[in-house]
């Protein structure tokens, strides 16, 4: 009943180029697993190896951990209280009541306006299970977030990618290629991840005039609380033309506790309800995000902390004759001058003095690495590892 | 743009039978929102609805939770610890390498065999999606876990119900009905919710022999640590039979967090890759799950704990002139003597004097109601608002 024989061992790849072998793939010929065609077809990878893998792989931590955009100066303390008092032998609330109450006051809507989910990646997955099915068109930028893609690639749908212009996310061409391909979803990241690049949200308001009246727009403002004032879209909650995603993974704090959540239309909130996992909330992280959005001190304190630590990343990479590209979001993704390879090469070199960091992955972005925010000491350690890394990655 | 008009209020079941208004319907009218058809036909409903839903209704708090059988002893004071010790600002480990290699030495197989989820909700998900298109069939039965039929509906699939014989999920059908309708997936919880009644694992390895060759069982033995020895099947972790779900959310004490895990054929755990969310588990989760899982003298004197409340559970129904079922669960299913209606006037009486329970809502299953292990205050409440339940509920 074993499968007699296995196929070659399927690999991973990661935002950086690495790939690392996993374990051998699923034969088919195994009578009591028939996927379904489209599961058949799908490769068994992930959108990004995490530090950890790394780190096994090479047999010691990272001195630096500045790849995932993760937020090291941590959640309010008052998060951290409340998640060490929520009594975790009782199932969350589904409903996030609370949360979404408070989101709402936060954002001028009504609690219909909002979904709370399992992160952004949770969201997203949902919001693509109830929209693309197979064959159906999906819009992104080449080189924008791997994760949806993922999710669009799960449920079948076909991804048209048009590529950044100057290193932005380029809404009029996104929604161009939407209209030529009658798009169900396009993807937008503002401010944008990896290139740091960011639009005014009324210029985003002004390209939706060639939004498509049969498309969605999934508007991914992750990073909006790093951004410049006049980032985030000016649109009421409930214009039904877009969805927005929010997290409290970057300026919140909060990666691994895994809040997202998205303000839209009641009917298109309403419709998260047939498919999400209701009580897949963990109930600490309910009540950490709950103290962490009513922190707003603490928020514009790590806003310094950002700013401060995208001053001391650039101003190492002009000491050492790289170029900083201005950035709305908690990373700086330095441009090395040269191609892919070049910044590979960076990156591995910087990997190798136990630096997490991760770099674009499309042509000519990839001709950057990105750096989270980091502490001081951290950062320290990244001017410490760079020249090595540079010097090594010109003599390669 | 916006719908003109609204269709009238979806409303919720849950477990109990209640059925509580929310939010409007998706009128499909908005161009923007083009569900899927698969989307569009399902309805917004959750498979349960939450205890804290039900206190905002009632406007006032549940004095004993009793209803959602989840383990009021709480999580080892190690996991707790590790909980609070884990750094929130840093995404999950996407392997859950350090858990699953925990769980493969704990159950003898490879972290291979093992596929940590976010509850076993989210690995019923996943493995419905896997397996699972339009019109699939798929075996359970009538009045087992609402949520695995949420999944089953949610992905399209054709769900056939058999009838529970003596109050046992009864192998037999099951497989019978698998290989009448050729299902992809047959569902098995053993022990039982919720009905608290188990087989012997060696009964669920003799039925086996008529599994078909072409239907994967899903055993579910989420309440398995609460059970006798020889309830958890006796089969090697990669048979390709059957994927095993388990939980820390039961005896363990963890249902907030959303720790699940699958037990299963190293071909069949690989697929997950294909879907899940990587990055889904909550970090703190990880941590505290592995805490748990090393810590079992605790998990010896919580197994303690609910041997007494079952008993005291079983004494106060008996002092009530009512009908303890067996139970190898962290909760005591009690026969009410009549009818389903007669039951739930009884839950509805309970419910009324803050005492949150739930019941079977199929017939004849639905002449109980469910009440899950509490502290000694808790049971001391249900053994004073019984009375009175029962007294308005007979005069009903």
């Amino acid at each position: 009943m074993l499968a007699a024989s296995r196929r070659p061992n399927i690999r991973l790849c990661d935002h950086t180029g690495l790939a690392l072998p996993i374990a051998p793939a699923l034969t088919g010929r195994m009578t009591h697993i028939r996927l379904t065609p489209l599961a058949q077809s799908l490769p068994a990878t992930v959108p990004f190896v995490g530090p950890e893998t790394q780190e096994r792989a090479r047999g010691s931590a990272f001195e630096a951990r500045l790849g995932a955009n993760e937020n090291v100066f941590g959640p309010s303390p008052q998060a951290i209280r409340a998640m060490a008092e929520a009594p975790q032998w009782m199932y969350g609330d589904p409903e996030s009541h609370d949360l979404r109450t408070a989101l709402a006051a936060h954002h001028g809507c009504t609690p219909d306006h909002i979904m709370v989910g399992e992160g952004i990646d949770g969201l997203l997955s949902y919001i693509v299970r109830l929209m693309v099915g197979p064959q159906d068109a999906v819009v992104t930028s080449a080189g924008a977030y791997p994760t949806f893609n993922y999710h669009v690639a799960g449920f079948g749908g076909t991804l048209h990618a048009v590529p950044y212009v100057e290193d932005h996310e380029d809404p009029q061409s996104l929604l161009a290629k939407a209209a030529e391909v009658d798009a169900k979803l396009v993807y937008l990241a503002n401010p944008d991840n990896p290139m740091g690049s960011h639009h005014k949200g009324e210029d985003i308001v002004k390209a939706m005039d060639d939004l498509p009246a049969t498309t969605l727009l999934i508007l991914d403002e992750a990073y909006v609380e790093c951004a410049p004032e006049g980032t985030a879209v000016p649109l009421p909650a409930d214009d039904p033309r877009l969805i927005r995603m929010r997290t409290f993974s970057k300026a919140y704090g909060l990666a691994g506790a895994r809040v997202g959540y998205a303000i839209g239309h009641p009917d298109l909130i309403q419709a998260f309800h047939k498919v999400r996992n209701h009580f897949g909330m963990n109930r600490a992280a309910q009540a950490g995000a709950l103290a962490a959005l009513n922190d707003q001190p603490y928020l514009a304190q790590v806003q310094q902390q950002i700013t401060q630590a995208r001053d001391q990343i650039a101003q190492i990479a002009q000491d050492n004759g790289l170029t900083p590209l201005p950035s709305a979001t908690n990373f700086v993704t330095i441009d090395c001058g040269r191609d892919g390879d070049f910044a590979k090469a960076v990156l591995d070199g910087l990997i190798a003095q136990g630096i997490f960091v991760r770099m674009p992955f499309v042509a000519p972005q990839n001709r950057c690495i990105r750096i989270s925010c980091g502490t001081p000491a951290m950062l320290q350690a990244l001017a410490t590892a760079l020249p090595k890394a540079l010097a090594d990655a010109k003599q390669g």
